[in-house]
């Protein structure tokens, strides 16, 4: 037995968590807040609990007394769960434990989505567009003595019923030669037109029957990471995946830096020479942890944004951040992968994702098709969240999107003490509502580095529930409490004091970086308000929302809604697809549907560029409060408050 | 007035000549044989001629008397003529007159025959497969900021009616700014696909109005010689033409050898790399000379036999010369030409013509094509004479065809005095039946330094008419002349003696070479004689013959008849298409028409192997006779021969 069911008291909640969790992991899933600021490590030993039922490992520290652990009291933060429990929270205000109910909401986060291959194999979708036949051909005579390549195509044509055929200049070089050592039994790589009636082309031409082997490489070349993912285009299956940071981080963080380079004298070179060196390490990884030889490989699809995608093309990006923003091409042709710069054998084709405009790149157009929602009857909303957000609204008859600048809030820039998702971000937090002393769990449980774009909203959410940040994203001066300070004429709220930090100083929430939230939050929902109203909808028609890009898979997706970044919705119909941009790419390479789909998809996606939308602004200044100016728009939110109101008066 | 009449006594012919033609020619065109072994340099002094009415230019020299220069006259290899004249040959034998005139036939030359283009533009075919479009686009705004690619596609779709278009990456590289610098006017070049259905790319974008400048060139890759042609596609005029040795020479003379060359470690390399080195040296030539800016040119189509396209392609020719034969392909995809290893821009699409098997090569293929025999009513024999000959036969509705080892006697080889048609060459003869004294024309009218293969031919079947060379290719011992001798233990016929040869030593035809020239003729006649029989029809169904390759300009018709190598057929039904290859690949740079046929073309060229039709050796050996054994195949010579045994008995 591997779940044990863990009990919370006074607030009488239950969670369910696997064997080996940590007690105050378990506390915050239940919505239970536990003093705990030192991010787990067991500094601040404020996390006291007393186990009244069943036994945990560990939780025993110096910061205990003999007396203490002689009646059962741990750790929180260094108790592993072995066992059923039943725990106590040593509640040393008055507060009145109704209230505690009222304010906890069991943390939820979006299911994870994986496109089901069986199903695309049901529906007969499972055509990879790079297929593999195997062939006992007749040696030639001297009453047959076609070409070599007739053949084949002979072969083709009446024993596996394939036209159109089109052989590349390379498999017709080595043909003469691969057919005589084979004594005339080979395996032709066939890949097939985006069109119905595009030609078939035959790519690769093998000794013997190697039909077992056949691989395809999908990559998401994002700004920062660059992905890539090696499927075995027999089953499916993802047989390696690597991602390693975009070499060309060190000429700008985010894609305008990047184009800015770019138009400096060689800088167009240095960056294509980069992000495709980032991309052929990711190849040489993911090819030896798979131990597939490179000439099995058939194909590698890339998507990345606009900017990436032109970069890595080598088309500069000069355009992109000029008004009116305007990208070179949306559509891209088929290349041959060494063309590009790829360390690929010469058989191997290189699709591209198109591109929507300059700032809804082929990464979002992979989203879309690799969740399909191009092809669902229910209003989806798609969100890609990140330095530059993109939405993407709508379902199988119609689509919109745009991109928001969001900033660079939810990856942690533009915060004082924010930072990536790494070893020491704070990723999550629950607060005393009386003490106002906080719960801070860590990525890695180890003393706080920092605040992570999920931390942040986990933060601020509850920070604003419990009343501590007002509507206007100010921290209430009122407060007893050293935690709220000002400090160089900004206040602040202390999350965790120097001496249990991991970093030489106080970690602090200021003003500035709530503002700095609620800005690109407001971007996000404000974009989403101005699409729908665009196309005569309003916010209560979605039916569903899908989360791509890194940020989605362990943000609180109520916290979300408390801050107004995600429209109120029912959590179980919040998905999360990952990242969107690497599932499309890997989708493109199963089945040819979506390759011959994107060119529709594409036509159907209205852009909106939202500096030339009016309604815009509105909606954005409007949206520059915690969760909105209009309460009527986040119903659930609003009996909480008006609860919480009810029960403070 | 150019022109000028000529009649020769005592023969009584008459011929029209062009003012400064040496009267020896006119009396060579005439039919009328003057004693000119020297090859028209003046030495022999036996071309004595006197000028009975009328005027010429030159012809005096030592080796007449004064009194003889008195009475009028000359030396016909060294006058010109400058006025109507009525000369007559000295008859020093006591030869009838009437004999001469049966034996007298006028040299007949074929006919030269030029695809006319105004032609194809009247029938709507001039529709070369690359063109040029003009547009004026409307800068991007903010509320039409759709990509750089797809502003074009929309103005040429809207403004052009072209669709299924598909962009080249080197040109979105360089079109967003090409299009700023051009403030939104550019010209782009768009090339058609092959069939209807078929994707147009957009190969090309130019900054302002380049219409008028739209170029392609046509190149023939030779054994010997390549040839190129600039080619303007606005008119379909060629600008400039240029031909060199194929670099390959030094390492073998002819296909087999190269092939023998290429399987040696890193043989197939050096010949790959020399052949396209002598192809970038004629682009050079041609570009130059026509002043075209390698940036206008848009396609290059070659044409080849097979052994050449593979070396070209860098495709091992190793199978082709190994039974039963196979080449590596028929039908090459297009390629990018700087992919090939030309220097030509990279937007620049290379179109190889197709092979139909490993001995009727894209050369074959190309002089079809570009006869337009394909497509006509007519029965016709197509030859492409060197020294691998190549025999087409067909019409509308089917075609056949079969390569003859001829062996290299049309071209000189194989004969102990054989050269090329070049300088010193005796490319044309007669002879005086009674004195068995030679008339010599060489190229250049310089002393003779060798014959070539229309002299071979003009000298055998003068032989054989008047007697000299028997049926079977033996000499007449009999006759009582020095010229007649045996050396080494072979007979011979010396042309030029010594004194007046511009080599060493006599000039000679021995009955090797005889046999060498028969052998040869009987492949080709026997070539025809099996694809007709093959289809169930024979020799007299041919309405038209088309000669193609060097060879065929220069030689004597009647001749060829006389010989067997040519079926006998009015000599007004003869056209010489002259370089097929070259031509065929000019005219596909100039319609599309073509480059759509060439594929149900190819499909509809049944290729026989002679080492592989039973039939062929019998049509072989019986064609190893002069004219043939079975006469009633050629009744004018018939005829003729039995006036002749007439007139002796």
């Amino acid at each position: 037995m591997n779940e044990f069911k863990i009990k919370f008291l006074p607030h009488d909640k239950e969670v369910s968590v696997k064997k080996g969790t940590f007690l105050i992991r378990a506390a915050m899933d239940a919505g239970v807040h536990v003093n705990a600021s030192c991010g787990g490590e067991g500094v601040c030993g404020k996390c006291r609990v007393l186990i009244e039922t069943g036994d945990v490992d560990e939780g025993i520290t110096e910061k205990l007394s003999r007396e203490d652990i002689d009646k059962g009291y741990r750790l929180a933060c260094r108790s592993k769960v072995k066992s059923d429990l039943v725990v106590r929270i040593p509640v040393e205000s008055t507060i009145d434990v109704s209230v505690l109910n009222k304010l906890a909401t069991p943390r939820k986060t979006a299911r994870i989505k994986e496109r089901n291959l069986e199903d695309l194999k049901e529906k007969g979708l499972f055509v990879p567009p790079v297929v593999k036949k195997y062939l006992e051909l007749p040696p030639p005579s001297a009453e047959n003595n076609m070409a070599d390549v007739s053949r084949i195509v002979n072969a083709l044509r009446n024993e596996h019923n394939e036209h159109r055929l089109e052989f590349n200049m390379p498999v017709i070089r080595k043909l003469p030669d691969v057919l005589r050592t084979a004594d005339f039994k080979v395996t032709v790589t066939i890949a097939r037109g985006v069109r119905k009636e595009g030609k078939n082309r035959i790519i690769n031409v093998e000794a013997g029957d190697t039909t077992d082997r056949n691989f395809a490489i999908a990559v998401d070349i994002g700004t920062t990471t660059v992905y890539g993912q090696m499927i075995d285009l027999r089953t499916g299956e993802v047989l390696a995946q690597y991602g390693d940071f975009n070499a060309q981080i060190s000429y700008g963080e985010d894609v305008i830096s990047r184009i800015v380079f770019s138009e400096k004298e060689g800088g167009l070179q240095i960056l294509n020479e980069k992000v495709v060196g980032t991309i052929n390490q990711v190849i040489d990884q993911i090819t030896k942890r798979s131990k597939v030889d490179p000439e099995e490989i058939s194909t590698i699809t890339l998507a990345g944004n606009t900017t990436m995608t032109q970069l890595f093309l080598n088309i500069s990006p000069r355009y992109i951040r000029r008004a009116p923003y305007v990208p070179a091409a949306t559509l891209y042709p088929p290349a041959q992968a060494f063309s590009l710069g790829l360390n690929l054998p010469d058989h191997v084709t290189a699709l591209v994702y198109p591109q929507v405009s300059s700032y809804v790149g082929g990464d979002i157009v992979a989203g879309v098709m690799g969740s399909g929602m191009g092809h669902d009857e229910r209003l989806t909303l798609y969100m890609d969240i990140g330095t530059n957000a993109e939405i993407v609204i709508g379902n199988k008859d119609w689509l919109v999107c745009a991109a928001c600048s969001a900033g660079p809030a939810f990856e942690g820039g533009g915060v004082k003490m924010g930072m990536r998702a790494a070893k020491g971000a704070i990723e999550d937090f629950s607060i005393d509502p009386i003490t106002l002393e906080p719960m801070n769990i860590t990525i890695g449980n180890v003393r706080p580095k920092g605040i992570c774009g999920s931390g942040l909203i986990t933060m601020v959410a509850t920070m604003f529930e419990v009343g501590i940040i007002s509507s206007n994203g100010k921290l209430n001066r009122d407060l007893d409490t050293p935690r709220i300070r000002e400090a160089d004429g900004v206040y602040e709220y202390v999350v965790a004091w120097k001496n249990v930090s991991g970093i030489d100083r106080d970690i602090v929430l200021t003003e500035i970086d709530i503002d700095n939230l609620i800005r690109a939050k407001g971007a996000m929902y404000s974009g989403c308000m101005t699409l729908l109203k665009e196309v005569g909808l309003d916010i209560h028609a979605l039916d569903r929302i899908i989360l791509a890009g890194g940020f989605g898979s362990f943000v609180d997706l109520e916290k979300c809604m408390v801050i107004g970044l995600l429209p109120e919705i029912d959590p179980g119909k919040v998905t999360f697809i990952g990242n969107g941009s690497l599932l499309g790419a890997r989708m493109s390479s199963l089945t040819n549907r979506i390759r011959s789909d994107v060119g529709n998809t594409l036509a159907r996606m209205t852009n909106f560029e939202f500096s030339e939308t009016v309604s815009y602004m509105d909606n954005y200044i409007a949206a520059l409060f915690l969760p909105h100016t209009d309460l009527n728009l986040f119903p659930k939110l609003k009996s909480r408050m008006e609860a919480r109101q009810k029960l403070k008066t």
